[in-house]
């Protein structure tokens, strides 16, 4: 498994960035999966009249719904440390996992700027890109460097 | 870790069973999770125009978001079997998972009558309880033999 941090200011096109980098490296084959984290503070955005969402409110510190092709789990993140999130991913066979945010954890990571004014990359550590247009180029380029993002390698940053 | 499943028609009262069956449990120390299938077909209710989400519809298999103390993980149902699901909780040291609804599974259960001339007996397997009023009472005696669903011995009926 492959983890690669990204890391940009609000309106950096960090979301475009990363939908796109999933399309082209699902449609290469690679099983993907994401985390970010949730930008503007607070909770992550989710409806609360639900039974499952209830559960949650109500002490458990896990709630699953299951819907015909899709889940929804609700979590108390003390029970899930990034670590141990990585490891659930690792053991459903995931490839590549994007991680948006965090930037003060010094995985490798590719850095999207907002303009030339922009003070991100004096501010995290281990940045292996910065990205500047051409969005398939890079995409090549980051895949035939994958082994840099190696999970077993990287996993003492945590 | 232990799995009970609760099952019942429509109206007979599982939500408000549930939860406060999960504040009993976790009022005594317990971790506690749950499992429930969504009863009305289709997808679980979620919010679309989230960037986790935008990450899920563009080929992620698992798309997580994380606030402050909240995580919310979307995941492609194929991806994470009950098993699967199962095994993260246990990894988690979750102590007690309820499972609400799946009524083909055969794992032991609790069943809820909707009135007397509720025939769901007639249609689920491994039937350990039928809960009839006085939740207090029921909560203890469940308790007292929750080794009867201890998934170790019950996990070979999924």
């Amino acid at each position: 498994m492959y983890v690669v941090q990204v890391v940009g200011y609000k309106n950096s096109g960090k979301t475009t960035f990363i939908t796109q980098w999933i399309e082209y490296l699902t449609g290469k084959g690679y099983q993907v999966a994401t985390i970010k984290h949730h930008g503007h503070g607070g909770e992550p955005d989710q409806i609360k009249e639900t039974d499952s969402y209830q559960h949650f409110a109500h002490g458990a510190k896990l709630a699953t719904v299951e819907g015909d092709s899709q889940i929804l789990i609700t979590a108390d993140k003390k029970k899930i440390p990034l670590k141990s999130l990585l490891l659930f991913y690792q053991s459903l066979n995931i490839d590549i996992v994007i991680i948006e945010g965090y930037k003060q954890i010094p995985l490798p990571k590719i850095v999207l700027l907002y303009n030339e004014e922009d003070t991100l990359l004096e501010k995290v550590e281990n940045v292996q890109y910065v990205y500047k247009g051409n969005v398939e180029q890079f995409f090549h380029e980051v895949e035939a460097n994958i082994h840099e993002f190696e999970y077993e390698k990287i996993k003492a940053f945590l």
